[in-house]
């Protein structure tokens, strides 16, 4: 295979760069944030996400795989180091229960919980239909990403609802965004990747007003619906990726998100709700 | 007022006898199963995320109102005394992070999480609309309830997908529920009555398949998009309730519900994973 110019051999990629976590015995791990995965204060949230069930996964006591996750961002994680404790708070005989804090010193930064579970075969079928869409291939990659970092980690081809050029939009009566998306450089999918691209998607109030204000997630749950073998059978192919809202008052929305895979499973679907600030 | 005959005046409405947690000081708050609350194993998983709800709405310390819930059953509680611990992990200008267990002696029945928030004037939009639907008093309450107790805490009107009757239910392509739903009897409506509201839909899975099979719910979330003094409007009329599944695979799936004001606005929505056996 001819060398990647965006990826010497010598190099880890970003995103397991950032899930190097440092295992300091019991249910405690070490981290350190990247510039790399920066947002406009603190990084981004998705690779929070990815580092909580990061933890689970490297723990030695861990049961099954990821089904549920959600974080709660209590405040920005500060530049440098960061400590999260991941405890197994139950396992049953098909699920195991944690719990999760990132604190940095004694301040905490985020709490959050996870289910992993043992699957099996059962009846199984869809009932969202993935939408309609161009594939990936015949959607260029998108221009004008913001001036964050995380954004160039990431393979954007958006078909609707692309980044906001605020100089050009206004208000619009609804928020859907559809695109086409995979790290990058690209990687083979897996549970931490795919808990991170869940919140890709730029605040739904940015589309909606047309205008930029502060805005922050405060609490992400994601729903795994795909085991390590059907993650590793997507590849390092883009996913397609639709979000919306449901409603904004008082300075909160919540918005809702699917991640299908490129032959039309629903890998996983996901839900957040985020602080705006007027 | 005239006497509620449903209701004797010397007697909690039942979701208040549930609610009656006994602070222990500190984090740590007492509560008890009651039969009228019973599912098929353990209590209603509902009632179980107002009980969290509650001990933080009880806590000293508490700041804000509920903005986020999610709750995760570890396992069945069984009939009698639990104890929930309640801790606030963080307070920020405009957040409250809380963490809940619940036990029974030392086994862990259920964990989650809540953010509390201070609502403030903004921007302010709704994106999903309310499903058109004739109102609450033009469709007939449900008969044919399953035998559990806890579908008799409440008034059901159901305008699609009603309780499933298997000895003439078949396979159906989806699984959207749509309903008049209250308390019964009726009592004005509260953050922790639409905790408990948001899990009143049945597992999607016995609509799809048309027959029963084992189920649970494994995490829930919910948000909240009113403040008190919006649920106190809505008083004890009946709440406009909507769900439906995404994907069913191997022993889980994942449904979403929304639940609106007579008058149109969207008070919550809430989202969960469930296990089903075969």
């Amino acid at each position: 295979m001819a060398p990647d110019p965006d990826m010497p051999a010598t190099e880890l990629h970003p995103l397991d760069a950032a899930l190097a976590l440092q295992p300091l015995g019991g249910d405690r791990f070490a981290g350190r944030t990247l510039p790399e995965w920066g947002n406009m204060v603190g990084p981004f949230g998705g690779i929070t996400a990815a580092h909580l069930l990061q933890a689970a996964l490297l723990h030695p006591g861990r049961r099954g795989e990821p089904l549920a996750l959600t974080v709660n961002f209590a405040g920005a994680v500060g530049e440098g180091g960061f400590e999260i404790e991941a405890r197994i708070m139950r396992t049953t005989r098909t699920t195991q229960h944690w719990s999760f804090v990132q604190r940095q010193g004694e301040v905490v930064c985020s709490t959050g919980s996870a289910v992993f579970a043992l699957r099996r075969p059962t009846w199984s079928a869809p009932e969202l239909a993935m939408p309609a869409v161009p594939p990936a291939a015949q959607v260029p990659p998108a221009r004008g990403e913001p001036p964050m970092q995380w954004p160039r980690r990431y393979e954007f081809r958006f078909v609707e609802g692309g980044w906001p050029d605020f100089r050009h939009a206004r208000e619009e009566p609804e928020s859907r965004t559809l695109l086409w998306v995979r790290d990058a450089p690209p990687r083979p999918l897996d549970a931490p990747a795919l808990a991170a691209i869940a919140d890709v998607f730029y605040p739904r109030v940015f589309r909606r007003r047309g205008r930029f204000t502060p805005a922050g997630t405060i609490s992400l749950t994601t729903y795994f619906h795909a085991d390590a073998a059907a993650l590793a059978a997507q590849g390092d192919r883009p996913l397609l990726a639709a979000a919306g809202g449901r409603r904004f008052t008082l300075g909160f929305f919540d918005q809702s998100a699917e991640l299908w895979s490129d032959d039309g499973h629903l890998l996983a679907s996901s839900h957040q709700v985020v602080y705006f600030k007027e």
